[in-house]
């Protein structure tokens, strides 16, 4: 059963920064080494981010591909449909950003702003948001049963840090853009946002794809417990061990290199 | 007038890795604040790198994003066209990923494999890719006339190096598997593609998109040097400031956040 957003503990905190880095250290290594598993055996990996404005979906995203290649993995940030989008399925705009063989692709909020933000500003009837539970699970499962591994994050931060880092935001002149009326909109209407989101973890939490509800309002935290759920899922049963030279071409690349077999 | 590739020189070398380091963070900074500039003005950018296997392409890929927010660039590791691909025009499956406002686009190998290894690896008729420098650089310029900056970086290598590489990569259980048929072939064909890039330097090298050559023997000028171009030709004339708080969404905040403007 999943826990309510308004139930989420903190999780304990880091002694101190460099407590915290080796942490990070630690799993960015891993995930290196899951990348080029991936890589290696063609497998495709989804990793989704929601979460409001200023829990840290940026930051954590950031952490978990600065040590990757970047050739490997693609982060997709989604914002409000283009017109042109919306004239077609909601589902639509996420097919072409899925991964292809050997890649990772990371969702800066995803197909669940069907029951998020579309929801709570009434930009889709109740009636286009309550089906989109059982849409988005099946949708989900193609993936999975099409070889996809799907981990799925959520951020959540109390009201007062959300507060306390706008205010961050606004005394810096490098930061202030990133201040939008849509952030002071969503501010008020915070209630509602998770209403919606805890129907949205109840309701779309699966086995294939279970979603990690993380209090975020320790921003160290939640990028380690970030970290550990894309690990956990992707990682499961994954063999890391880089494969073997075919004996052919190991012999003509030591011929090529002067060498004898 | 473009050199040719046997007769470019190693830069100068750094007096140790502090040296390099030093010149690396600065680029990397200066690279962050170009992308946030593209970001606020709607700007789009491309850079491609070609160059030979082994020639660092994606190391210099990798010290030029690792900084930058992940959600504004994307990497796109150009391979073989799919069959349904070799049935479309060649610059068909580049359109597709091209940036979108505000982001930037790496291409890991590029529309350019069309006068390099389809020339050489004879995959397309001489008629093809001797048509293909007039449609390349046409191509670049509806792209420059439409707004996007465009650099172009080829590392070149030589083949001794080149050997070095691969032999480094044998004995590295981790790192065999980056040797491929491919590229053994390649390098027997070394000189066939050392022509082909020379000539693809002389035609395609124009105002809008130059050519930057790099010899890239040692991998740390030749990280600079690429992240050089890609600050020059993307960074010319543009505004790095952050853009100023519309005033009224700055009262707005300030009221949200309890505090008189």
């Amino acid at each position: 059963m999943t826990k309510r957003l308004g139930d989420l503990r903190p999780g304990p905190r880091f002694a101190d920064k460099a407590d915290y880095e080796a942490a990070l250290e630690k799993r960015q290594r891993a995930m290196l080494s899951l990348q080029q598993a991936y890589w290696h055996a063609k497998r495709r990996g989804v990793i989704v981010f929601e979460g409001p404005d200023a829990a840290g979906k940026g930051g954590a995203i950031r952490r978990m591909t600065e040590t990757l290649d970047p050739r490997g993995v693609h982060v997709w940030p989604i914002g409000a449909p283009t017109p042109e989008e919306q004239g077609r399925h909601y589902l639509y705009r996420f097919w072409q950003r899925l991964p292809t063989p050997g890649m990772l692709a990371i969702f800066d909020r995803s197909w669940y702003g069907r029951v998020l933000v579309e929801r709570v500003d009434r930009l889709c009837p109740p009636k286009a948001w309550k089906r989109a539970f059982g849409e988005i699970v099946e949708f989900e499962r193609m993936l999975v049963d099409d070889g996809v591994r799907v981990a799925k994050v959520f951020l959540h931060i109390t009201p007062e840090v959300q507060l306390e880092r706008f205010a961050e935001r606004l005394g810096d002149p490098t930061k202030r853009w990133k201040l939008t009326q849509a952030d002071i909109d969503a501010h008020r209407k915070g209630g509602d946002y998770r209403r919606a989101a805890d129907d949205m973890l109840a309701r779309t939490s699966w086995k294939g794809a279970p979603w990690k509800a993380i209090h975020a309002d320790s921003k160290w935290r939640a990028r380690i417990d970030a970290l550990d759920h894309a690990l956990a899922v992707l990682g499961k049963g994954i063999d890391m061990r880089p494969p073997p030279i075919d004996p052919k071409l190991h012999k003509a690349a030591l011929r090529m290199l002067g060498r004898r077999a």
